[in-house]
């Protein structure tokens, strides 16, 4: 382990009339010799005076509190005993969401974690409103000062910096710290976001060609974002691809470690949009698309993110017809969230309450005694279409229920039938088979709720054996960890950037092919789902 | 020429939706590519915006501006134009005076020069007495908390930041620049000055073993300081080597070029304290004594230092008893400074008008007519004692005369015996004889006016040819302006630093006795100086 920020233990000789060596330069010349590796190394101005004074009162022996940066090494506190802790924070910056871990540096310990919404999202619930707040005023500058400097922009960085403030005394509170101790951070977010931490003009992100400002952001310090954290804490934000293609990105195919093996592997992440990376160490390649929406809860009505009362898990009897949910928190249900949904519409096609187009059946011709009961009981019309009564129980639609309606079922099969799209584009863009791959990660919130199996039966994922699937929660924040905790890994980003080739989905035709053919339960061709039960378009 | 920051031509290439390299990623790319040298490049972040912008404005092609620091390259600006100027500011920050030149780095030429009194004179006119105003809370104070800073240091470096700031106003404005545009900083001031200008503890530099906090400070930033020129300019501070050997005189070696001549030079530099440095390209020797006060004006009654109305040069002639002199400004006389005091009273032992220990003859027993003439025109008596009445001829002291007592010439005397005796003490150190000295480098303001002939007549200086005898003006100035222009010049600092040995007089046996031999005019013997009169101590 070589984390960013590390203690080393000197001795250096007392000053007398034969030595007039500077405090710090004692300092500075006994640390270069302990380390020894002949990268430079500096104080912090801003740590000089703490650091000279905590080496005379330590006798002149004691640990030298160091950044590890790229290529140099800095010095920025000192202490006479070994500090028991050395705190850093690794942040996954969501659009959405913030969450955190607080680790030990000296062992990679977690200390403490939390979460909070990220508050910009009074400024605009997407990426994209935001950008236009970010924006409004520089939209209307003919001639724009070389330094101009948006107020939309400004309030945007200066609410994120406030939430990751807010953040770090959380962690540190629960860690028992005091916040000025966290002395390293590292960011894992999307290109937009890092420009918004960093206050930097995200104006052509959105316009083609989309170009970020930067992709590769230098290593900031504490002070200089205003951040509570040691103000000569190394900020270290995970470089980006492209606009559409960022660090939380990157920072998850560094925790997948796909990148370190030469088996090949395939990552999806849903978000607001499916990305999917396919490959190994020699070659990576990754595309993105509009998947994500249905399964994350954000198109269907009674649609939610995974929280309290979301109903994250649905099954219903094939021949019993008994129904059962559960919800987050084990609360009353108050809507459903990504994997509650995938569970339903993978029920409802087995038990034949839908069609292979996700269409509702009528349950007045259903011939089937016990699946006619079922469906008197759950369907109900609503001008005049019908919807899917969730949480009643009575033919009826209650103030409050969980409902799906067909407009729902369409853009979870639009949905799922994206996310196969390119899942099938990507691999065959290769001429690899699914079966060829030696796993498929599934990350984020989507990956840790969802039944692959039901997955698979919607045609959402290949038909592979589940044991090739697994989850790794949020990746984005995974990677974050270990970027403070090891400098290879922070080397490795580099290189998983390098070697990223990007396959722009929206003009390529291959995938509106693929999109149509997988509009389907489980897919137009049944052949590619085997062990998915197929019936015919008419009902039994 | 490879100065402190510079200006680079770029093309880039415009992006496209098969480039989506970030702005400044491009912009990085296309640098690294024309310096081609595999330093590190980066860029600062508090230049993100600026760079981002004008580089788009620009079309992607124009001249980056590049921080060329020790171990890696910063981008801190970008025009489409290549900038006819960068000013770069070259600082003498000395306890009473701050003296600067703006450069223009693309090519050395001078573009303005000034000078101001340095402020901080209001908590004390010496370096002790502002040490003990920087550290009179944290005198009181038992146990010092670790980021304690004493408000009297914290006054100190505001004072003298402010002085900076309204010289580098002063310098643009003479130049026709912007304050902003000045976009280096080199600095050469004694150790304790560096000090107060980082806001450092400087408790320790007066105190046995004389310790400073820092002897080589981190690169600085405008920022970091307060300053008002460009934000990220550079502010280098000349290495010190000690506590009473500082940056100014790492600058005065380097300035006098003698660190990279094979031939042995001694460099002479009288302010406070006479500093002495011995060497040539292998190897360098410096000490330091209490020899400067007298000669800068600091201990005579009348002495002032060189400004309007001090006498600099002072004549009588041998026959017919002639007395000249000169103001500067040739404004009304109201003091002498130390090149006309070193011509009074060499000009006063040639006319016999003092012994050969320096003590006024009595007019009264003077046989020879012309001169007892003068001599009565001239003495007058005060509480008893002879005094030379300079600037009156009615051999009465009127109001405002300028006038030397015998208390100043006793002084005198001790600080020529000082010098002479630190001169030899030095070349006997390395057994040289001031017969093998290539050159005899005096720099300073002393060595810009004195006259060497009548510091010879003294047995200031040794009596060797005057072709042996070069001034060099303010050379701490003079080596702050070649770091700016030079890398290879920030480099031989750092060897200079490192090459020299410092022989401490304090407690040097040799030094006291080669003091009191020195204490007559031009010496006890004066075989060691065959070009000088002289004349037995009974008088003619």
């Amino acid at each position: 382990m070589n984390p960013m920020v590390c203690s080393v233990y000197v001795e250096a000789e007392a000053p007398g009339l034969q030595d007039n060596t500077g405090d710090l330069d004692r300092l500075q010349r006994a640390v270069a010799v302990k380390l020894g590796d002949g990268r430079p190394l500096g104080i912090a101005y801003e740590c000089m005076t703490t650091v000279a004074r905590a080496f005379r009162d330590a006798g002149f022996s004691g640990y030298a509190l160091l950044n590890n940066l790229e290529l140099s090494w800095m010095i920025v506190g000192f202490s006479a005993e070994n500090p028991d802790i050395i705190a850093g924070m690794a942040l996954d910056l969501g659009t959405t969401h913030l969450e955190a871990t607080l680790l030990n540096l000296h062992n990679g310990d977690i200390l403490s974690e939390g979460n909070l919404e990220n508050a910009q999202i009074e400024f605009g619930a997407d990426i994209l409103s935001r950008i236009h707040h970010a924006t409004a005023k520089r939209r209307q500058q003919k001639n724009l000062a070389v330094d101009f400097q948006d107020p939309g922009l400004d309030e945007l960085q200066h609410v994120v910096v406030a939430t990751i403030n807010e953040l770090a005394d959380i962690l540190a509170e629960r860690a028992g710290l005091s916040t000025k101790t966290i002395h390293a951070l590292s960011v894992s977010g999307n290109t937009t976001m890092a420009h918004f931490l960093l206050g930097l003009d995200p104006f052509y992100i959105c316009r083609e060609p989309y170009i970020p400002l930067f992709n590769r952001a230098p290593v900031l310090y504490g002070k200089q974002l205003q951040l509570a954290i040691h103000p000569m804490a190394p900020v270290w934000i995970m470089p980006s691809v492209g606009s559409y293609f960022g660090g939380d990105l990157i920072s998850g195919i560094l925790a997948s470690g796909m990148a370190h093996s030469e088996k090949t592997r395939m990552l999806i992440d849903v978000g607001t949009n499916a990305e999917v990376v396919l490959g190994n160490s020699e070659w990576l390649i990754a595309c993105a698309g509009a998947a994500g929406p249905a399964l994350e809860g954000g198109v269907a009505r009674m649609g939610m993110r995974a929280g309290p009362g979301a109903i994250e898990y649905v099954s219903i009897h094939p021949d019993t017809y008994e129904l059962e949910y559960r919800t987050i928190g084990k609360v009353a249900p108050v809507g459903i969230c990504g994997s509650g949904l995938i569970d339903l519409v993978a029920a409802l096609y087995l038990t034949r309450m839908i069609d292979i187009r996700g269409k509702f059946r009528n349950p007045d011709t259903e011939k089937d005694v016990a699946r006619a009961a079922f469906m008197k009981k759950h369907l109900v019309k609503r001008e005049g279409c019908l919807c899917f009564v969730l949480t009643g129980e009575d033919g009826v639609e209650n103030c409050g229920d969980v409902v799906l309606e067909q407009i729902d079922l369409d853009a979870m099969i639009r949905s799922k039938a994206a996310m196969y799209a390119i899942l099938t584009t990507l691999i065959n863009q290769v001429g690899l088979e699914f079966s060829e791959l030696e796993e498929i990660i599934v990350a984020g919130a989507f990956g840790r709720h969802i039944n692959p199996q039901h997955a698979k039966t919607l045609g959402m994922l290949p038909d592979l054996p589940l044991s090739v699937y697994r989850a790794i929660g949020n990746s984005s924040l995974r990677g974050a960890e270990k970027v403070l905790l090891d400098e290879a890994a922070r080397k490795a980003c580099e290189q998983i950037v390098s070697s990223i080739t990007y396959l722009e989905l929206n003009v390529n035709q291959e995938f509106m092919i693929r999109f149509s053919g997988a509009r389907f339960i489980p897919h137009t061709d049944p052949a590619l789902f085997p062990s998915v039960p197929f019936f015919n378009p008419e009902g039994s």
